[in-house]
């Protein structure tokens, strides 16, 4: 449902067939396991059955003497094995080996699933095989799994070289806290000061990963020219160029790759885990290597987002005007920093105007797989903490949760505490269409012999944009052929191309795009911040824009007048004056060789004026109170998408979110060991949400244009996967009046939870 | 050897190693051949063994019924199964028909080998048998396999509709003759009685092969969307893809051809066998179907060129000057009409100021595969004629051969036959470097045994241009990625690249040159015509015209200064009076993506301005005049090559251009039977010169600059083979005192011709 009225578009806003939905549902989408070159070959990866230990030697002499065994690949090939720290400085070098380290290790292993080691052999089963043939001899060293342990003093320390030193420590000591970020607004203590009510708050979760369906791939051919082609499933081939550049050592332009359909990525196809290693292995033995990952080594050694530690705290009159808020966070960056943290802090409070504010946040690394994004990093952890502490704070003023939502919502012109002040933003829209919408205002219903409850949470993401590129071709049948460098993951080559047919006039059928691989688009960056629609849109539309002035020169040339008589409008090129001249996008098309030539319009952008988006969720669940399971009754999910490009796409994103996020919410966690070992690394183990688990999410569109865009667009991905965690747990509260503030709230921790009311 | 100074370039003129080397000599190129798809079947083609037949009835009831057959295709799946005359008009309706019947035959079959149907199986040996499954039912005709019988009253018609009516007869009768066409110039007749000596002779030649190692392929892969992706080898896939969606009825937009690299075309991968009906044996079982030709298939029912007659008389005045030349020439166009009879007329008197001429020519249709292009369509044939007769002029008048070209040379200003005026050519140029050529003024060496002889001949090309397309991709590390639509035969990828690196001051290396699919580059017209060095050059020089007006922009928006104010100069935008703001294209490179974003450079064109070309050769042989055969003992080859853009690929179309014209004058011929059959379908029966057979060509460049070009380009690559037939005519007359004017000049025929003296 759309509440905003909008320009007249003809296409944008429409819903038309996916230009890749035969492909794909007939099977003939090519992925990276499609992949079949001549001559190819199968790479396998050794990796560390210890969560931490020192790598004392790894002998590969009988791997390499294996009549079989075409290659072998070890850190030493990587680029960070040459020790550069005085010759580019420790940051730069850090920074170089932590990358390299991650693909293959070389001094130390920092989680079980670690990667150690490679071959190649003629098949996968030979490959596997071999790895018992190399000699990994370890130290084995105590190892932490969680961001507490790993802050408390004693605790081992996984990076020799990170201490205390950059916190201002006379006597530095080691340390597994990364980063330390923080984002202050006005005066907190002042603020504080202010409240007549204020809650402080303690909350956990735990390491959950995206759960894309398809495994992380890559297959690999070197020149002997020194250029590799590499054909991967990422959320960004030219991310993965770039990053196999920097950890082989080689100019970006030597490297070529192929981005094949992607079965999921959520934040998890960001990084690159085989492709070097693919690369090195192909460098060796001459012939093409595939790589692909089972589904234990996409949950042991790709990246999850990080389990947490938070502590906040919020103030507020009694009128339910915040005064200030304030919190302190840890965030489990896994082996190597680089936790979500930030993402966290600048989304928690942006939902409102709060004057004064407060937020540490810390990067903290653990034996754990390397974090990497995913979907809105670290938003919904942080929504968590603020959105049922406000609805604790509603509770005890006596004051509707939405109202209190809505007397403090964000507007334009409020300052955000990373210091962005909003351009216009639809929060009072989307806590209004909350408040009305007949979901929350109907009487929960009852489930024989369960418990029911109701919760609201409200959720902010920033969104993100980027360099990208786009290259029209106009066929002369009438047709376009656009050529773009964003990996589609959501339906972005409809809409893109519905923002270039909104341009040129033509219907969005007539357009074919496609993704192109490195060498044949200029560079773009990751689908990922929810940007594509934003800034491969914004590209195609100057895409557009160069088409449309190359068909007016044409014009001029074919009715020999001048340019700057002829306009360009509703499909066609136009004489200004002589209403008998006008020619249609498709009799153009078809008189470009005889004008002159074809006609390809091009852009290449980095646009600014991103605008954020704000999600709701009302859910209602019903509870087992003897097993603890929730069971989601119904879920309303609300957004401000800015314009909805393609709304059917927008709507599956964010049921798509909603379900992650209540997988997070209720299920899903990395269980490990005492030892650091994960326990449920399979997806019958590793329980996420399946059709079954969840009703029909609906979905409310609200549509208040990003006025930094040319056709609106915010970006819709990420916001909707932030609510449902607070909105289930302040649901649970509501059925049974106990806060559960660790995720997972699983049958077992429920349980427990409720016993010790 | 290089003879005319050139502009200071520093790409162009220089010898880099081609891009694709490493892929070619490593065995990584990937030709047709390679394609594997998954789940892909094979299909194979049922051939007529008749020379001329009705067709009956086709009956594929039997193989529609086996269970191993996955698909048949006859004509009736093509877009001429419907009789579309009164609906689109005779002339489009007869030219959709022969198109399609030259790919699968409906009522007719026209020669020999002529496609039927096919059928798609699990593998080629098991669709190659159930051919047999396939019943046709054929009235045999009476057939007519060259041009004199052809002609002859009473031969037997291959087209019914084919008639004298065009010629104006008042009772019409069925004809072979397609068409006539004539050029004239000035008053032949006043011209001839101008002539102090006129001299008439009869020409034959049969047909020859363009004998490319790479047999035809195609793959196609038909999707539910409508959309068929198409992998083959040809030196056009914007030709193929036209040409497929005649055949099928399809907008072209629907049609996506990818280029494989391409083992020899020359002229005969400009046409389409196998595409369309792989694409409708896909279309019909839904899988991806590979076709490939055996070698019989291609010399059987591929395109070679015309075998002719020629009659030509030319009328001197006793100084040498030709007063009148008069030829008729009758080309054999094979099955359908459309033979290079039009390259013979346009060209053979072009590399003389001739004031009076009258050509007439004729395409006649004969029961032979249909013909294609061959390197300088039917220029050859024509020069033949032309430079034996004036190579007896010039022994009549006691005139040295060189000199009567001299004084005959067309000069800038001189009127061609075909209406066209020089601009700057090199005709002068290139005879007066043959007079002073030390090979011209050397002893004709002796070979005991045998007797020895030398010829010269002269020759021209027009060489041709047309739409093409190039996109330029700027790499954040300096390099460039060119994307172009000519499939590249001759080494056009480095040709093209050092164009585009001489605008832009980087070195070629730095720039990845790559053919793209339909998809993803505009229209871009065959690689023929000598034209890809010239039109898709001038693309790439126009692509870096945009890619150095951006950089213009950027450095403006760097150094907050005007774009007017900033120049492009030796590969760096420089201020123009501030010398100390520059940045190198690599440095620029750099910071795009903080600058606005990517940028890609485009340029479709289709320009005017090509330049003809000029060739002369000077052979000596030996001949064993007991055998008949001739040796190769020496040949230089001098052409005026317009800018030499990179000298060894030039030297190299030279030598190959001479090799083939050495094969079509010595030894090669369509042997046909009595009947009809081609008896020598095989590389073994078909003697193409091999390297035993020919020294090395010594090549001499003359660079006269076409003033049409950016870069003084003329195009290579078909003048080389026009002068060889006569100048070995020449030199066996020289040899011998017999003048042959019937190719082959094989050992048999020498023999007979000396004998019959």
């Amino acid at each position: 449902m759309v509440t905003t009225a909008k320009p007249a578009y003809k296409v944008v806003g429409t819903r038309p067939i996916r230009h890749d939905g035969y492909d794909k549902v007939t099977g003939k989408a090519l992925y990276g396991a499609d992949i079949s070159l001549p001559g190819m070959v199968f790479g396998k990866v050794l990796r560390s059955p210890h969560p931490h230990a020192r790598i004392r030697s790894i002998d590969t002499s009988k791997a390499e003497a294996h009549p079989q065994i075409l290659a072998v690949a070890t850190a030493a090939d990587l680029a960070g094995a040459e020790d550069k720290m005085g010759e580019v400085g420790e940051e730069v070098y850090i920074s170089l080996k932590y990358a390299c380290d991650n693909i293959l290790a070389s001094d130390k292993v920092l989680y079980k699933g670690h990667a150690v080691a490679a071959v190649a052999a003629a098949n996968a089963h030979v490959a596997e095989e071999a790895l018992a043939l190399i000699d990994v001899d370890y130290e084995v060293l105590p190892a932490v799994s969680n961001v507490e342990d790993a802050m408390a003093p004693g605790a081992p320390i996984l990076h020799e070289h990170m201490t205390t030193a950059s916190m201002g420590d006379d006597v530095p000591v080691g340390t597994n806290i990364a980063d330390h970020q923080q984002f202050a607004l006005g005066d907190v203590e002042r603020g504080f000061k202010q409240a007549d009510l204020v809650i402080e708050r303690e909350f956990r979760t735990r390491t959950v990963h995206q759960g894309y369906i398809e495994p992380h791939n890559g297959s690999a051919w070197w020149s002997p020219d020194g250029r590799v082609t590499v054909w991967c499933s990422s959320q960004g081939h030219f991310g993965i160029r770039d990053r196999i550049a920097t950890v082989l050592g080689l100019p970006v332009s030597a490297i070529k790759v192929v981005p094949m359909e992607i079965g999921g990525g959520f934040g998890g196809k960001l990084a690159s885990y085989l492709e070097p290693v693919a690369a090195v292995l192909s460098r060796k033995c001459g012939m093409p290597v595939k790589m692909f990952m089972s589904r234990v080594e996409v949950l042991e050694a790709s990246g999850p987002t990080s389990g947490s530690y938070v502590k906040a705290k919020i103030g507020v009159a009694n009128d339910g005007r915040i005064t200030a808020a304030q919190a302190y966070l840890a965030f489990e960056a896994g082996a190597y920093p680089g936790s979500p943290i930030g993402g966290a802090t600048a989304c928690m409070l942006s939902p409102y105007n709060i004057p004064n504010a407060l937020l540490d946040g810390y990067d903290v690394v653990d034996n754990k797989p390397k974090t990497t994004a995913y979907r809105a990093p670290g938003a919904p952890i942080g929504a968590l903490a603020i959105e049922t502490i406000l609805d604790e704070i509603a509770e005890r003023l006596g004051i509707d949760p939405v109202e209190l939502r809505v007397r403090n919502a964000a507007k334009e012109g409020t300052r955000r505490v990373d210091g962005v002040v909003n351009a216009r933003i639809g929060m009072l829209e989307t806590a209004n269409a909350v408040r009305n919408h007949p979901h929350y205002n109907s009487p929960l219903p009852g489930v024989d012999g369960k418990l029911t409850g109701r919760g609201v949470a409200f959720g902010f993401w920033r969104n993100n944009t980027g360099p990208s590129t786009v290259v029209a071709t106009v066929v002369p049948d009438g047709k376009v052929m656009l050529t773009e460098g964003s990996v589609d993951i959501g339906g972005s080559r409809p809409a893109v191309a519905q923002q270039f047919a909104e341009v040129i006039g033509i219907p969005v059928e007539d357009i074919t795009p496609q993704v192109a691989d490195t060498d044949s688009i200029g560079y773009t960056s990751n689908t990922g911040g929810s940007g594509v629609a934003f800034k491969t849109g914004w590209a195609a539309y100057e895409a557009a824009q160069d088409v449309k002035a190359q068909l007016i020169e044409r014009a001029a040339a074919i009715w020999d007048t001048d340019a700057a008589d002829i306009e360009y409008d509703d499909g066609a090129v136009r004489h200004k004056s002589d209403t008998e001249l006008a020619l249609t996008f498709k009799q153009i098309a078809g008189r470009l060789n005889d004008t002159g030539g074809p006609v390809v319009g091009r852009a290449g952008v980095n646009p600014r004026g991103v605008g954020g988006a704000y999600a709701a969720n009302i859910v209602d669940i019903a509870l087992d109170a003897e097993t603890g399971k929730v069971d989601i009754l119904r879920v309303t999910a609300f957004q401000d998408v800015g314009t909805a490009i393609h709304p059917s796409y927008v709507e599956g994103q964010i049921q798509g979110g909603v379900v992650q996020g209540i997988g997070w919410a209720l299920n899903e966690e990395y269980y490990m060991s005492d030892d650091g070992r994960l326990l449920n690394s399979s997806l019958l183990d590793y329980r996420m949400p399946t059709s079954l688990d969840v009703p029909m999410i609906d979905t409310h569109l609200i549509e208040v244009p990003n006025p930094g865009h040319p056709f609106g667009v915010r970006g819709v991905g990420e916001a909707c996967i932030v609510p449902p965690l607070a909105a289930v747990a302040n649901a649970l509260y509501n059925a049974t009046g106990c806060r559960m503030r660790q995720l997972p709230m699983s049958p077992a921790e429920v349980v427990s939870a409720l016993s010790a009311e």
